[in-house]
Order: structure tokens, then sequence, then C-alpha cells
């Protein structure tokens, strides 16, 4: 399918991730509800945050993987670069739809989340941060080192799962789930990137610290993922070209 | 299969689809347990009932998508037809099939429900609602906007998972999963809708504000999914008709 | 494979049905730790024993799927039976191997739970009741209409799932999950049977009001289950002998 | 492929395994946040961790299952040889290359768990105890029984879902949820193991005790997988070498 189509299908595809992923943490991640005479939250936790990142990439790369490969994500266009899967010369096309995408999640995100009272964009609008802006206050090396090691095996699930002889149709089970997995680990961290588009939508919104601390969730991830796309082709390809 | 098979099979889908979403909302999602001197929730919360809804599709859309298609939400009907997948001459009897298998869960469900001491409709019966009656007090405007964007990405999974390039076998596990994706994200917006049918059920026996506000739930989820189906058709499709 | 083998195979995953089903629930649901000065349950509540429940059904039905079907449950065979798809010569055969290896998890699982100081068998280890035996103190009406409808739509799932037309090999998540999502809606109303198996096994060990309710978890699955198997194949087969 | 090429998959994997399932443990498991007045959990439970500790096998055994088989466990190497489906010579190697990647997980996890002020090896790092060191102070027993019960169930799993009468592509969904099954099971028994290599990870850097206790999580384990590997072999096996 041409060229535009497919980047058509890549700003949906993320539009998805960012809206119903930073969505489910910024709309249902808490919800107070009484009960014995105290408060207990009926809301998803992270538990559901986790489920909901994974599940927009499993039923994006069901519904448009057989259009655009569903990327949805810079750092999954340059490993995929890195290791032989996707032609250089589409990767600036792709990164321009998915943060278009990003940024239209985030936008009607923002919409709808601004429609009930109390809602501050102080709260972090789920964006990503290091240091202080981390959840649990992890150090910058700490939450360097774990968006290297997670976008590095995100990658290496993508290549296995996807490589001609994996079983055929299961890729998106694996990758989506392996997303949901690697929110489950490190969302304290974070609040987990491994995405610089996702990154950037609500960092856009939040504007000060989430714009100044968003350099690193465009280094580390797709520095994560070119190194494991080098790896793979080297170890475990079987030819050096198998596009 | 013939049409009246085919709508005996959209109204025990759409049955399991209320009694089972609706129902575990209202009989699980909040279970109060003693534990070290304080009560804490033994029950299901948001993340319980967003798998139970999602699950109803999932399983029925693999015991009866080779019957009827599985569509169990006159959304879904109309989002196929608008998408060039489904005979409008067949809209109305399986809209009339979901509608009234719809109203026969929320007819168990009161029976049971009703069997425990205390139960009252001035819960909510997992009514939908917008306003002072959305779980989060969301504005009409926020939930207008959110049930036509999350039933829009419902019929794009839809519409992508079930094209003939997407691997077989696989459309109810994104489909399923997806609408558990789409519940963890919206629940506290509008109780999550996404599906004229499922409003309908529990709306007829709380009466009152349910019935008042049950416009939305067919407006904006049938405006989603038309949509979804034309720009589907539009930019995806490589034939015109492919149904 | 001859009947004795499948029936090994039918003890074996009874046994890890109650084991792990019943199991997850009396040693996992409720773990009390301290939190600020409170306490929080990190223990998996019903939305972890839903999935455990689901998940011993999912994997055994891989695992031994191929060797004997995998019933795991007398109202299951019984509904095949009805259905037309199981020899009514081989019904009690599979129904002993059942009950032996539920009987077998529940005298396991008591050797594990009796390792904990504090354990009793008065907290019901894992039982099926009903009116003030059930979890929320459900009617005897309410309990016995549950769990015909909820065995119904289970045998409606396994019935659709494993028929011919539908897509191979996904059977076994469609009936797995399907299981979750029936224990999702109800364990507060009976802690969930739908399996007269998975019943007795620890009734034997609790005996009392456990042993003098346990009639009910043997009729009213066995009487869903027959419905469905007939309501299938009066509705739906396309040929009345498709075993 | 090349033997050495296999176990620099299995170390990936086992890395993997230890960093994800652990790490998952050790940073996101409980997660303090502020709601009307009181503390509530948005961490992710032991619900979380057991699917964490399952999506990794999952995601490794579409990943990488086409080049090492994706064992990423000691009993599972042994359990394999004991049923008859991997060459004794080749077991070693591979429990090598598992251990040496556990012990990688554990020390990059290491690294950015210690990046959070307050961190401490002496809060268990996800260690496997029994007796005193049980979660839930389960007897020496108790603990053993678990180990060698839920290890004997999961090689049932791998052999039954890998045997070649089972549906292609559908194993790793069954195992890695088999895996997340028993976990739900038996966090409170030991922590849960059933994996050696996933044992000797953190049990290196906490050292004392847990390194005291490490024997049961080798001997344990292999037991149950090596009766499994057996019972498998001599019941259910058509050809007695089906390698």
């Amino acid at each position: 399918m041409e060229l535009g189509k497919r980047c058509i299908a890549e700003g949906i595809g993320t539009f998805w991730l960012v809206f119903g992923g930073c969505g489910s943490a910024v709309l249902a991640a808490m919800f107070a509800a009484p009960m014995d005479g105290t408060s207990v939250n009926l809301g998803i936790g992270f538990v559901g945050v986790s489920f909901a990142f994974g599940l927009t990439v499993l039923t994006m790369a069901y519904a448009i993987g057989h259009i655009s490969g569903c990327h949805l994500n810079p750092a999954v266009s340059a490993g995929l670069v890195a290791g032989g899967r996707f032609p250089m010369k589409e990767f600036f096309p792709y990164v321009v739809s998915q943060v278009v995408g990003a940024l239209a999640g985030a936008a009607v995100l923002y919409v709808i989340a601004s429609g009930k009272n109390g809602f501050s964009l102080s709260g972090g609008f789920a964006s990503n941060g290091y240091g202080e802006h981390s959840p649990g206050q992890y150090s910058i090396l700490a939450c360097f080192v774990a968006e290297v090691v997670l976008t590095f095996m995100f990658l290496m699930i993508i290549l296995g799962a996807t490589d001609r002889r994996a079983p055929a149709g299961f890729a998106p089970i694996a990758i989506g789930l392996g997303l949901t997995l690697i929110h489950l680990i490190g969302i304290p961290i974070t609040n987990l990137s491994v995405n610089p588009a996702r990154s950037t939508g609500p960092a856009v919104f939040v504007q000060g610290w989430a714009l100044m601390q968003l350099w690193m969730f465009w280094v580390a991830p797709i520095l994560g993922a070119v190194i494991a796309g080098v790896v793979y082709k080297t170890c475990f390809d079987t030819k050096p070209e198998n596009a």
C-alpha cells in the first residue's frame, strides 16, 4: 500500500496508543468509592494502565498490521531499520506520522479530561519523567538504564515474534502483552515510555519540566532499540537480509 | 445460515454481553472483607468489569461468530453497513434481536441481584449516564466526545481485524480485548457504553434519568461507528466492495 | 487413545482445576501488607481467583485436549452428550475420573494450606454455598438461577468454539477465559461452581453445611448444561450428528 | 542453529524472566498514593507480579522459541530430558546459560532498584524462601510439596502443549499463562520459584538465608519436572521417542 495511506494508519494507531494508554492513567487509575465507612479505590491502578497500553498495541497490530506494520513508535521504527527489516527512507515519514498521532491523542484526551471539575495538568497528564519527576523518585541513571533495557527487550520481542521462523499471526499478542509486561515493571520508574512519540504527546501540553526532560525519552528508547536491532541481526538472523 | 437462526444467535450473544458485563459491575465490583481491623475490597473493581465486558465479546465471537458474525451491538451493525461489510436489509432484524437480548440479560440480572438483601435499582444497575449521572461527573460534551471516539476506534479494530489481509482466527481476541481496553479507559466517564443495546437493557429497569439520557448512547456510538466505516473503506480497502 | 488413558488425563486436569482454582482462593486471595501506617491487601482478590480458575482450563485444554477432550467437569460431559458430541457410554467413567481428581486436588491443597499457622477449614476452603453460605448472602433462588444460566452459557461457548465451523486451535482460549468471565460475574453469589466435581472436592473436607448444600451444585450445572446441548444442537447444528 | 547461539538466546530469555518477573515485584508491587485522606495502593500486587512472570515466558517463547526452544529454566530442561524431548548432552550448557542470564537480570535490577532512596536488600529482593522466610510463613513441608506439585503441573502443560498433536503456535500462550496461574496460586507460599535459575539470581545478591535456603529451589522443581517427564512419556506418548 502506498506510503501516504500507511502513514495515516500509523497516525491513527499512535493516536490510540496515547489516547488509550495515557487516557487510562489520567481518567481511570484512581476512582474513590465509599465502603464500610472508609474509601476504597475502584480504579484500575497500575495493573489496568499496563493492560491498557499493551492492548492499544495488540488491537492496532491486528487492525492495521497488514497496512503499515503497526510500529506506532519511533524507537520501533529505528530498531527495525537497524535490524534490516524496514527501509531507512521511510523512517522519517513514519516518525512524523507517529508524533502527529500522539499529539492528536493527547489533545482529545485533554478535551475529555478537562470536562471534569478539578482537572489540572499539574497532575502530570501521564508525562514521563526522571529524578524528582519520576513517580517513585528514581535517579536519572536508574531511569536511563531502565528505558534502554526495557526498549532493548521490547525490540527483541518484536524482532523475534515477527521472524519468518516464528508462528504466523501471533506476533500482535506477544508484542502487545510485551508492552503490558514492560509497564508492569516500570511505571514507578519513569511512568514508562519506551516510545518517544508517546512521551511527546502529553509533554507538549504539560510544558515546563516535561519538555525539559523529554530528551531522555527520545535518546534512551532509540538507543535501546538500535542495539536490539544489531544484536538480533548479528546473533539470530540466518541470512543477513531477511526483510 | 438463515436470518432467523442468526437473529437467535445475536439475541443470545447480546444477552451474554449485558448479563455478564453489567452483571459483573452490579454483583462483583465491590465486596467488603475484614482484614487487620479494617475493611478491604476483594471485589473486581473497574479492571474486573473491563475484562468481563471484553470477555463476553471474545467468548461469543468464537462461539457464534461463524453463525451470525457476532455483532451484539447496533453500532457495530451500523458501522459494518457503512463499511460495506453487512447488508442494510439485515440491519433492523439484527438490531431488534440485540435489543431483545439486552432486555433479557437485564431481566435475569435483576432476578439474581434482587436476591440479596438491600439491593436497590437506585444504585444505577450499571446504566450509562452523563453530567450528574456520569460516574466521575464528566460534562455532557466530554461524555459525547468520549463515546464517539471510543466507538470509532472500536470499529476500526473490528474492520481491521476482520479484513481479509489480517491473520485468520485472531479477530475475536483483538475485538474482545479491544472492548476491555475501551472500558479500562472510559468507565469513569459514562460507565461506558459504545453499544446502544447494552445501554437500553438496564435503562428500562432503572427508568427516570436513565431513560432520559438514553438518547446519547444511541446517537454517539452509531455516529462514531459510521464514521469509522466510511474512513476504513475510503482509506484502507483495496477494493470498494470486499464484503 | 484408549479410555483408561483418557480418564487419567481427565483426573490430572480436574486435579489442576481444583488445586489451582480453589488453591488461589484459599492461599492467595488476601495477603495483608503494611503501607503508610495502614494495611493493604497485596493478595489477588476475586480478579486473581477468576483468572486462576480460567487458566487451569486454558492450560489443560492445550495440554490434554488432544488426549481426552479436556472436559474436567461432569456438567460439561453431560452437555456434550446432550449436544451429540460425546458418547453416553463414556459419561460415567469420565465423571468418576473427574471426581477422583477433584478430591486429590482438595487433599493436596489441604496439606499445603494447613502448613500455615491459624489455618482452619471453617474459613470455607473455597466450598460453594447458597443462602447463608453464599459469600454475599444471596437467596437460594438467585443462586440456583445463577448456576443454571452461567453453566448454560459456559456450554454455549464450548459447543460453539469447538464447532467445525469455528477457527481451529482457539477453543481453549475462548473456553478458559469464558470460565474466568463466569467467575468475574458470580463469585459473590455461590463462590461459583458450574462444575459438580469442583464443588465436591472441598465439600468432602469441610463436611456439614458444604455437603448438605452440595446437591445444588450437581443439579443446577447439569441442568443448565443439558439445556445448552439441546439448544445448540436444535438451533445451530447444520447436521444433527456432527460428532 | 548452533549450540552457542541457542545458549545466547537462553541467557537473554532468562535475563528477561528474572529482570521482569522479580523486577515487577521489587519495583511495582506496592506504590502508595493519597486518596480521600487515606493511602491506597496503586501498585500491581500479586496479580500484576503473576502476569509479569508469565508474560516474560509468553513473550520470549514467541521471540526465541524458534531459536532455542525457550526453556529459561533448569527444571524445564530437566523435565524435557526426562520426557525424551531434549538431549542430555545439551542440558549443562543450557543450565549454565540460564544461570548466567538470571544473575545478569538480578544485577541490572539491582542497579535500577538502588536508584531509589531507601532501597534495601533486606526487603528480600524477590528471593524465594520457606518457613520463616516464606511470605506467609508456610512450613518447610508445605513449601516443598507446593514447589514439587506446581513444577510437575508446569511441565505437564509444557509437554502437552508442545505435543505434535496439540494445535501449532499456541504453546507460548498456554505455557506463559500457565506460569501466571502458578504464581496466582503460590506467591504467598515460597514467593514462587518452580525455576532454580530464577531463585539463584536474587539469592546471590541477598546472601545469608537466601543462599542457605536455595537448595530447596533446585531440588523440588527438578524433582517435580522429572516426574512429569516420566509420567507424560509413559501415559500419553504414542511413540516413546517423539523428539
